[in-house]
């Protein structure tokens, strides 16, 4: 019922999103979006790609008087600092592990200018759409938290890190809520980044606040949704929901949650479900962790294919590019669980539908 | 355009599945869907529960003079060796990390008997749809195999198993291509069976001859279907593509796939991507794994809360458990990958869609 | 939200549907499905076909203690009358205006037995789905009431019908609520039943209770809902909402339906906008008309084509047929109309969602 | 899978539509959609509202080097001559068979500037959307006009006008491909206009070209989803197709089609089916017809409600408005037939899917 329909090639006229299915009255401004977008634009820290987007939102429709309509919300962001030059040398030879060749293959032809629609640019229209449905979710007081727990084998140490510190992740240039780990993290990356390299990581998603009941049965479960959301996502290769694949290791007395009371309400003594038995939620944070695999684009040589004389050879690539996108995902990936609830807050009839 | 819709309730009548979107012409007989089936019914092997159904599916409707007509295919499978007297116990008292909660507190009431609609035994609806789909790819030489690659610990060696062992792996009772793991895996099994407890695992599924382009771009990502496909299948709590969440600790000079040129085709050298690429299918065999999470059902007794009383309360689950749902789940997940396989095939024109 | 999968053709094993969305809690049991199969049933009256189906409608799933589980309801009628020597004539030879031959060019093979999927028996199923909306609908007091207002040229009088009549239109043998306008009805159904023909007419569905803010802007709204719906139906050419085709020759004075106030709500002193406007509910009485073809299967002979041969021939077809199927269109169309509202009820959250 | 998202309110920043689901390959320029905005643009002649929009549409993605990628194409037409103030008298008092009420009702609020989401304006997007469907459907010889058939009760005579008149008609001020009924209707249009009042009318539709096949059984029927589409369009009342509502009045003997054998193709010798039977495309010309309301904006006094104060009151509506919409709906109508039809051809895999 919370739909976004994103559009837009990295280095077309414009990328955006139409967003349907928000009720009416929700307050909501481009500043709102803005700041959205803004965690995810590049050109802001060391770590990133050098591409300096301003990354301006417009509102065209949905929205009046400083409230939603309940109609359709048009936002678009205008490419300004597309540069495609560098991405000629690309235009029959695909880079490896990147969208180049299905594109091609499926639909005989490609924007291969900065990757076009399989481009990182896209999420800007999904973390459009997402900043719309984390103020829809906040008024009923569901808030969803992103963070980097691992690069490249660095890993955070739970007893370093709480709820408080993973709010204020975003201050981080990693977004790691553990400082200790936050600065090898760092090293890690420019390490690699020294050597025309790139390095991946995991990301952790939790949803606070989320009442028990979102989710249906066998189809449109949350947790497959989420699952469907998140590795919808580029350079998403894996996805785990509470104790994820440590479940294959584990016995049943040792990974089952007991239920207790706690202020007056049946909670679990342990979260391993992460929120979620039978495709439901049951009142218990939400948690899910994503695989992020390290940048395809590396400036190393690459053995890649020329397309039209059928023929191997080597790839260089050229451009600007993150050495590791783990931390520009995290906005990406909140959006997308944010998304997911909304749809599921709406259809499970704890928002709206028609109107907050 | 491949839809399966399932229906019943463990102790109800009877469980099913209406397939719609199959096109018209394909040999269908119920031998072919049973034969599915009992690859997945109880009470086959010692690892497996006791509870003995015979299974039998009855096509209804879609299939004329031994083929498809194009139309709804409607299956049914009568429960009969239903027993739920040993569940009127659990009628207030939900059993830990079960959806007997989620769903009591999302619709105010449930089938109590057995799990109802969250019961392992609504996947019966999903193998006979799957069965369909399998026989639909298996025309254009698409092959769906799953295998067990861990349990609690336990884990294959990958240089001892090989397709051809992945095709046999279902003559082993833990559907393990490696013969070594499996037999450690079964006394891991038989171990905690004899403790009254429950193990998980990880399932692998791969398909073979796949072509290059199945997949849209954005929406409904081949990759992104899978995952919520193989998440909702209950137990299932994690999910990943190709190198998976090992991406995390490598560099992109090592996860980068290098196209070559082989037999003419173009591939890859290596499979880190699982044969998807921005969403798309390239032509390499899609590999899949699921982390499978220790049958929750246990004879350990557990902490849970009475529902009527509000209080705090232990529970010792009786009646007959897989006390590790690992091998049974394997033709599961290969229904729900051929599922979206055979979707995403008749999508991108490979089959169909109206008919073979 | 609230979806009707419908399966089976009209002599194959059986013809039946799930029904997903229904909120727990609704009382729901086998003989009120039945009331409204009955209703459909053919071999009760002078004016219908002498195929004599018992129409025994099973609940398989969904339905626990007597009441909706929330979870998808599937019902089955199992197929007994069926008497498929009469087609064998037909195998090769597409009946005039009968579906017979696209479904041959669609899907190369048909089920040629009594028109298979494309036969009025598919509606049983719908007719089913359409008796657990009209149960849900009826817990939030909405009503749902067909009647025929048109055979052959005979039209009732509309001072001489009004709510209560519309009501009792069902012991009428063709369900018109116009005693005099039905007799004539009859008379004139009969007089070309005898010679071998068939005859058209128009049924008209009323909605009552229903509440303000039904339907959706743009997207799904509720008249295009309705009219998709409708025209799904087999028999059915058209389908007008309100004043319908009548706008045409009306001025814009006479069309509106200006505002008053009564009771203390806001109404509309007509209603030539049958009680929609922009798409949404404004608490009116939702009036809809549709026009239904004679039946084609007639016993004159017609002009057809050898498919084997590809030459031109003559049919003429044997067997049962109503020789006017208006009046067992009626519960059909209730029905489709009862699960558009129901579905927009759900998605207005005007019920539900997971439970009443 | 053809999908036009429309968004935009009448007097917002924009009006658009996102495009999804067209194959890539198929040649397209800002130009191509101009021209059939062109043909709704108000301010073009005297039967028509004076409001002048430009109607530039500006294409901001899935079109590279004249070609569409397959990927979302977003398409936007800014809103410049929006002049809300003669809007302010109607923000509490909704206009008569007008949709201020029902969105007040469903929403709490409304952009109560020239209709909002409501007017009519909104069909830019569609129109834009169709441009593109059209095109895509020339591709394979399908061609889709319309033309008004009846405006305030003038009727076309059906003997003066033919295939080529019918492409012609784009060049009559009413649409009309009959001159001598064209001059009646412009006529009659302007009579009313003097008295600031309005006339309803029918367009119909022809679809020629569509090969058999299109449509599915049962769910997604051609004639429902075209019924639904066009009942979607503000200000239809009804949809009839083929014979429409005149079958009530047949015999079948009548009404049936014969089947004939037409330049070795399988054709009927009548189309009272008009092009569909079974819901699916016969190979015969698609025939709609479409009942257009009297514009409700008129400018003689009406009763409505005032809904702060709760009470009857007057309303005179001013601004600038269509005395008939007939003439500038033909191109909605036709945009909306294209987009069923395309969105058919790409499922039926009589196009594409990915690529032309």
């Amino acid at each position: 019922m919370f739909r976004a329909t994103t559009f837009g090639e990295s280095h077309g006229g414009a990328v955006g999103v139409v967003v349907d299915g928000c009720p009416a009255g929700l307050e909501l401004s481009e500043a709102d979006v803005q700041k959205e977008l803004d965690r995810r634009r590049p050109g802001q820290a060391e770590v990133t790609t050098a591409r300096a987007e301003e990354d301006r939102v417009e509102i065209l429709s949905g929205v009046f008087e400083g409230r939603t309509l309940g109609t359709p919300i048009a936002m678009v962001v205008w490419n300004k600092d597309a540069d495609p030059s560098k991405y000629e040398a690309i235009r029959n030879t695909p880079r490896p592990s990147h969208a180049d060749f299905t594109y091609q293959e499926k639909f005989g032809r490609r924007d291969w200018r900065g990757g076009g629609r399989a481009s990182g640019r896209e999420t800007v229209g999904r973390v459009a759409a997402g900043a719309v449905a984390k103020r829809l979710l906040s008024t009923r007081g569901i808030e969803v938290l992103g963070h980097t727990v691992e690069v490249h084998g660095v890993r955070v140490e739970r007893d370093r890190i709480d709820i408080d510190g993973i709010r204020r992740a975003w201050q981080d240039e990693v977004r790691c809520a553990d400082p200790e780990a936050a600065g090898r993290m760092k090293e890690e990356i420019l390490r690699f980044k020294k050597e025309g390299d790139s390095v991946g990581g995991i990301v952790e998603v939790v949803a606070l606040g989320v009442p028990p009941g979102l989710g249906e049965p066998v189809f449109d479960k949350l947790d497959a949704d989420l699952a469907g959301a998140v590795m919808s996502v580029g350079a998403v290769k894996g996805v785990e929901i509470g104790a994820g694949f440590g479940v294959a290791g584990r016995l049943g007395s040792e990974n089952n949650d007991p239920f207790i009371i706690k202020d007056g309400e049946i909670r679990t003594a342990t979260n391993n479900s992460g929120g979620i038995q039978g495709g439901i939620s049951n009142g218990m944070p939400i948690v899910l962790r994503a695989a992020v695999k390290p940048t395809p684009s590396i400036l190393k040589p690459q053995g890649s294919v020329d397309l039209e004389r059928m023929e191997e050879t080597e790839i260089r690539i050229e451009g600007r590019h993150d050495p590791c996108i783990v931390p520009r995902i995290v906005p990406v990936l909140e959006a997308m669980v944010a998304l997911v609830l909304a749809d599921h807050a709406l259809r499970g009839g704890f928002i709206g539908p028609a109107r907050l």
